[in-house]
């Protein structure tokens, strides 16, 4: 019964709405959106995104904020964690992101800030460039939807951190690990101590009412094969995170806090401001925030550890050598804030644990205990013994992210 | 050129592109988008947006998640605090949601979490009404695109927080301050010391690094006339925060990491888990958290609080009348963690402020002295003199949300 100018009246509708509709969520649709900013710009208009970042450098807080364009980070885990610290990266106009999952958005994940649920079904690393990209046009973004700790992965994954940089065939300048699992924690150990990669391991405990983050350096600070990792303990019952079938607990809050203390970690140490934190914990339950430095193991069974290690003393016995980076920021051990932990960990405790006996304040503990014989850096190895080992310790973890 | 049937598929073209297109932003397109639940169920199952938070229940942190759905929270400024305090309440599963903002969203806010660039020149409670409706449907939006400090919004404000609880004419369960100015905070002061109305302050300072919550229950921890707002002293020099015409930084780090303390205590007093807290500092650069308890002062220039102070006075004194619920709470001022906050205050200081001389922690200072004669409670008076001489004052204010 259409005519054919009622049709062309129809698709014309059509064509219109459509604009309307990919105006709110597609970066390229003109109208309404925010185009490539060539040069970060201080001026205090409403349309320059960049302005209230900007005027850190009038605040006094950050010496030269355009700095920010020239760093890579990867982001290991695009979850509740690894979402927001690459939306907070973005908008904070970082150079470059790099981006590594292999998980789908799902709706269980709606509890959790970042992914809405029309991205249900979506590859995370799909959904969330998308997102990003609507947000800030100006970052670089490259993303890879894969497992790093298959054999095949874990090359390309080694291969993409020392050249994946802004420039092709430089390294990132930082890591961050957002992973929900033991075993994709130690892939990124053992890629991090052999590359001398910097990194920074955040987690949330099966609870959801503690978290961390935590900065390595290899050489410097104790890696994941010289002392387990840590967690805030939480004080609840073992009994309630032993149950096998039933899925952990997440909250925004946790999550959203974890993020937020890794990415201004990450600003501090990128732009030179501030104390860099070497751990943070936080405990929901009580707003409790212990924080601590530990050095690396001298009998690590990481042999990339090692190697860092010594590599690190010729470094800060012979100045005239390049000095890591971050030796210029202060540990806050003699902290003027007057925030006392106390070690009241037993000696029993610290028998439990193989690994070194680290001086752990109050509240902290260690996640698990290092097996002694077998050497961490296997665990990439598919078909070794050690990592059918390790996975029966993964069980008793309770970190994601 | 074109025949029907050439036009009849093109019609239906763009008809599915269009579908594909608006389930990207409509909440009530059918396909891949969340439709409503009418019961939270722990079933764990990739569809089931709430088995991660009724997991708390199974990990013995919570009692009965799902009474978060009876609860009513307004938030009264929706910016870079704001906005991600609702997404996380809205992905909690709130029972209903008050947004009050009148500002517009523009690129310049892009660097803090939420708001997207093609949401610039909405209003800003219009923008975030959606895109939290898309998030979760079964949350209850109640929005209002005004400024609560002009005599008419305030008589409105005040009937919207007596009577706009999930069942009309009964008050919120508590309010939010997450506004970026002295005038809006003390029209929240000076309508929850009337209504006895439970609030939750938060702020972030004019250099981006640092920030704070605060718990005020009318008649038992001090009201904004009671004491000066505090903050979290961080060192940076007077001058550059003096300086008229700059804008202030923020940071999303900072932003987020406020939203998510604030939010996880709101968590803890409605749902009744951990401690709640009073105030809790945060110092970006240090990466350090101080938290305290103020009493209300009975000399509180604020009548309401005056009065507030005696009802509770005669509550607690005759524990069979109606206990105020934070009561239950355990406070930390013994905490078990071993952090000691120490006075150093001097009496000098003390003296400039013309509030009550609180025991105030190392680090946190008050953002104004209070002027001795005008009582707080005129602010909402337009014409009243006391007015003007507060907006002086406001100039002084590095608080900004």
């Amino acid at each position: 019964m259409s005519t054919v100018e009622e049709l062309k009246l129809r698709v014309r509708e059509l064509e219109n709405e459509l604009i309307k509709c990919k105006q709110k969520t597609d970066p390229e649709t003109p109208a309404h959106v925010r185009t490539k900013i060539e040069e970060m710009s201080a001026e205090v208009v409403d349309s320059n995104p960049y302005s209230r970042l900007m005027a850190l450098k009038r605040m006094g807080i950050v010496k030269s904020y355009e700095k920010i364009r020239s760093f890579t980070v990867a982001v290991v885990g695009v979850g509740g964690v690894g979402s927001v610290t690459a939306e907070m990266l973005t908008r904070c106009g970082i150079g470059k992101l790099l981006l590594f999952d292999y998980d789908k958005v799902e709706l269980a994940n709606m509890n959790r800030l970042f992914f809405q649920p029309h991205q249900a079904g979506l590859s995370k690393v799909e959904a969330a460039e998308h997102t990003l990209r609507c947000i800030n046009p100006d970052v670089v973004f490259e993303t890879h939807n894969y497992n790093i700790t298959t054999m095949d992965n874990f090359t390309h994954f080694m291969d993409r951190i020392s050249n994946g940089g802004l420039e092709e065939g430089k390294p990132v300048d930082l890591l961050l690990s957002c992973v929900d699992n033991f075993e994709a924690r130690m892939a990124i150990n053992t890629a991090c101590n052999e590359l001398g990669q910097v990194w920074m391991e955040s987690g949330v405990s099966e609870n959801a009412v503690s978290g961390h983050i935590q900065l390595i350096n290899p050489g410097e600070t104790a890696c994941f094969a010289c002392a387990p990792p840590l967690v805030v303990a939480t004080n609840i019952d073992e009994k309630t995170l032993k149950k096998d079938g039933v899925c952990a607990a997440s909250l925004p809050t946790t999550m959203g806090v974890v993020a937020g203390i890794l990415v201004q970690n990450v600003l501090k140490y990128l732009l030179g401001f501030g104390t860099v934190s070497y751990y943070l914990g936080y405990n929901a339950m009580e707003d409790f925030f212990p924080s601590m430095t530990m050095k690396a193991n001298a009998q690590c069974s990481d042999m990339h550890c090692r190697r860092q290690q010594e590599e690190h003393k010729v470094a800060t016995e012979h100045p005239k050598q390049e000095v890591v980076k971050e030796e210029e920021e202060v540990v806050h051990e003699d902290n003027e804030w007057g925030i006392e932990v106390v070690d009241e960990v037993t000696e029993d405790e610290l028998q439990a644990a193989s690994g070194p006996k680290p001086d752990l304040p109050e509240g902290i503990i260690p996640i698990y205990t290092i097996p002694p014989e077998k050497s961490p850096e296997d665990m990439v190895e598919e078909t070794e013994q050690s990592l059918e080992e390790l996975m029966a310790q993964m069980k008793k973890i309770n970190l994601l992210a």
